[in-house]
């Protein structure tokens, strides 16, 4: 795999290219770590219900094994990247260009929208639809949206100049005819979108945009019992979830020492997940582990409170189990995520560069103590539980429904047929006003031409 | 009911306000002919489920049956309005803001989609979104841009100026304040569009718009005796089913004649719903009937065609059995339906008033002996079937969405909020340019300070 190939971050998290037919072959251009983690998912699901499912890793994969015994086979092909560089990359659209098969997505965001907008002609009007990364909620004042303008602008100007032209050149190179990657991306029959109305503000959708955000959600199941006994000695305190996800790993020991010391001053027990060296001023009350059952942990009954970076994985477990949050944001879309939740008044937010012991103190008795947090993610639950289609059953519906249909061109706008500026009809504007213009000259020249017979006449006349 | 409240056609079909909680009482402002059979399908269903709905019918209703023995129960308001007057109206959004009760709309279209862009908040590029009664559909020429824009212009200048104002003076008067039907409309928790994508080509929706279109369609149930007796004697050449729909009058003896003597050349036998005078050229295989039960006859083995003035139900139906259409519309959306049709391949379209008897059968043979006719047409049912959820169960899923959450505020887009320049970022690109120009004054003036500084100085040296 050439070295240019890993770069854009976050782009893509599957990609299916579908044999024809409902022969169910499903070939699989992965992301890594929390995308990895939400996609196998639905790959399992599909394994489940008969399909065959092949997924291509490369040799610098972290999570995705290929040892993983679910019925996935997985093929490995070499990269020159080691595991620290960071195994994720676009390409699906490229394989399914290349063997001509439908083409599927499933992802969180791209920067700035800017790819569901230029690739899948998604509209995010800038009045009241906040950019991504912008850290904006959907409540706008004044300046929120001349903010939100300038990220779009800013976001705009990133896609069009920087980030899109090697991509073009290199996927022109491999299909020995200039292409964009815009262009292949916008044959995606579907867009499965990982969020959903409880963690994102109203906005326009389009027919082959659905969204699946918390199909990795499921009802809890029980602690390992060294765990659970923990867990239960909290009695009626009960207990707090600290986790920065699966790619943390800057943290110094500073920093360390002012949450340990913060969680040692808590009534509550807390499981952390945690793997660097064990902080001084870790209290008895606060276990540290390499890895924590998340999702069975926040639908414990004795969790009060998730203390999280934000990502999307995540905050789904929390509101699909209604826990109130601590956000720690570290980068991409957490801060968003985070932002949305503090909207919708289910957590504090922290910035965990600054804060103080006293300051993770007081949010985490904020988010335990005052109602209000628990009645809004309860809110935000139920708003999750009630849809007409479970997440993940709709993702496979829709998966299965392009193997059925052989695609879906049939839920595709024919924004795509059109250059931008047919898009933005000023071809069509141009026209009217032009012939407006033509009209109105001709109309007065029309008057000109019948006042100057009427002067002319007039002049004949007294001439006469 | 004052005279004024009956003038605007099409707009509502169902307006729903619900008591709070989840106790399911349901208030219906309903319309008439087919959109209240269509609705009524919504109701039946309500009942079933065990919700309590009363239907507010006017005086001069004609399909809406107070003797109905479903378990709807009807409240009958007087109107000086006679049953020729057509009994369609808005008000229930009135009756909602009223009683302070969430609303749901059930509707085909408005005009010019006007009230789903100016109180839904719905998006339509007149780029690729053909506007409706505009006879156009998704694949545009130049020139159908250019169409489709001066449509747009013509239904905003038309809403804007002559629709609205007479019903915002009236519902200002009635509520002792002033307000717009827009405003109240745009109030609507939900709105149900009797469409979906088979018919329809795709457009932006948002959160609190989904699609049923053809919720009243379902298995064909045995014909009466004769009837049946009658399309068994067709044999192997089947039946055509021709029917005007619920509303068609004025059909002179001239045109009934052409049809009857087109149907009276036919090889199939024909069903034809007709209770004007018998027509003189009707032929031995055309039977008369003053009604039929037209879902039924169209998921009838026999059928091979349907002749139909392009309403949405009749469409769907066909749609919905996979039935090849000749169109005649007469008024409203059905040009648009049928255009459609024409478009996806699944139809012929003629119109009615020129046709000639040789007209007809030729459209009659296209759709039955050339196969991509019902091709077309299975492939529109196959999409119509293949949905995650069957159109009937959507829409009592979303109106109880409504009862179980009172209301669904969350799926409401904050462009409601903002005022049209805002929504359109006036303000905010007018800031902006305005920060720029600023900016660059500032540049120009003290570069040319810094200027008139070198030169002062200059001087003052040679001075020196």
């Amino acid at each position: 795999m050439p070295r240019r190939c890993v770069s854009l971050l976050l782009l893509l998290q599957l990609s299916c290219c579908f044999s024809s037919g409902s022969c169910g072959k499903v070939l699989v251009w992965p992301m890594d770590y929390s995308h990895w983690m939400n996609m196998k998912t639905i790959l399992d699901a599909l394994v489940q219900r008969g399909h065959a499912v092949t997924v291509l890793r490369s040799s610098a994969s972290i999570l995705i094994d290929s040892n993983d015994e679910s019925g996935i086979k997985f093929e490995t092909f070499h990269t020159s990247y080691t595991k620290d560089e960071d195994s994720i990359a676009p390409c699906g659209e490229l394989l399914a260009e290349l063997l001509n098969r439908p083409l599927v997505y499933s992802l969180r965001f791209t920067p700035g929208y800017t790819y569901e907008k230029y690739s899948g002609g998604l509209l995010f009007p800038p009045s009241y639809v906040p950019v991504i990364m912008s850290d904006l909620t959907g409540q706008f004042t004044f300046m929120d949206r001349v903010k939100n303008m300038l990220f779009m602008l800013y976001f705009d100007f990133w896609f069009q100049t920087f980030n899109v032209k090697r991509w073009d050149q290199f996927y022109s190179e491999v299909l020995g005819r200039p292409i964009t990657i815009s262009k292949l991306m916008g044959k995606a029959e579907i867009w499965l979108i990982r969020s959903y109305w409880d963690l994102e503000f109203p906005r326009p959708l389009l027919p082959n945009f659905y969204f699946v955000g918390g199909l990795h959600c499921k009802p809890a199941q029980p602690l390992p019992k060294e765990m659970e006994d923990f867990v239960q000695s909290s009695g009626q305190e009960g207990v707090v979830v600290f986790s920065l996800g699966s790619m943390v790993s800057n943290m110094t020991e500073e920093r360390t020492n002012v949450i340990a010391s913060a969680l040692a001053q808590l009534p509550q027990k807390v499981i952390w997940r945690f793997d660097g060296k064990k902080p001084d001023t870790l209290g008895p009350n606060t276990q540290l582990y390499q890895w924590i059952p998340q999702n069975d942990l926040l639908g414990h009954p004795k969790t009060k409170a998730f203390v999280t970076h934000g990502g999307a994985n995540g905050i789904y477990e929390a509101i699909h189990h209604g826990i109130p949050m601590v956000g720690l944001p570290l980068f991409g879309e957490q801060h968003d995520n985070l932002a949305h939740m503090r909207a919708k008044g289910a957590a504090v937010r922290l910035d965990w560069k600054t804060m103080s012991s006293s300051d993770l103190i007081d949010a985490l008795k904020t988010v335990i103590h005052d109602p209000s947090y628990k009645e809004n993610v309860m809110k935000l639950s139920r708003i999750h539980h009630d849809q007409p289609m479970k997440p993940l059953d709709r993702a496979v519906f829709w998966i299965e429904y392009v193997m059925r249909h052989k695609g879906a061109k049939h839920l595709r706008v024919a924004a795509h047929d059109l250059t931008w500026y047919q898009y933005h009809s000023l071809d069509v504007i141009g026209f009217l006003l032009a012939c407006v213009t033509i009209i109105i000259y001709l109309v007065i020249k029309f008057c000109l031409l019948v006042y100057q017979r009427l002067v002319m006449k007039g002049k004949k006349r007294k001439q006469d």
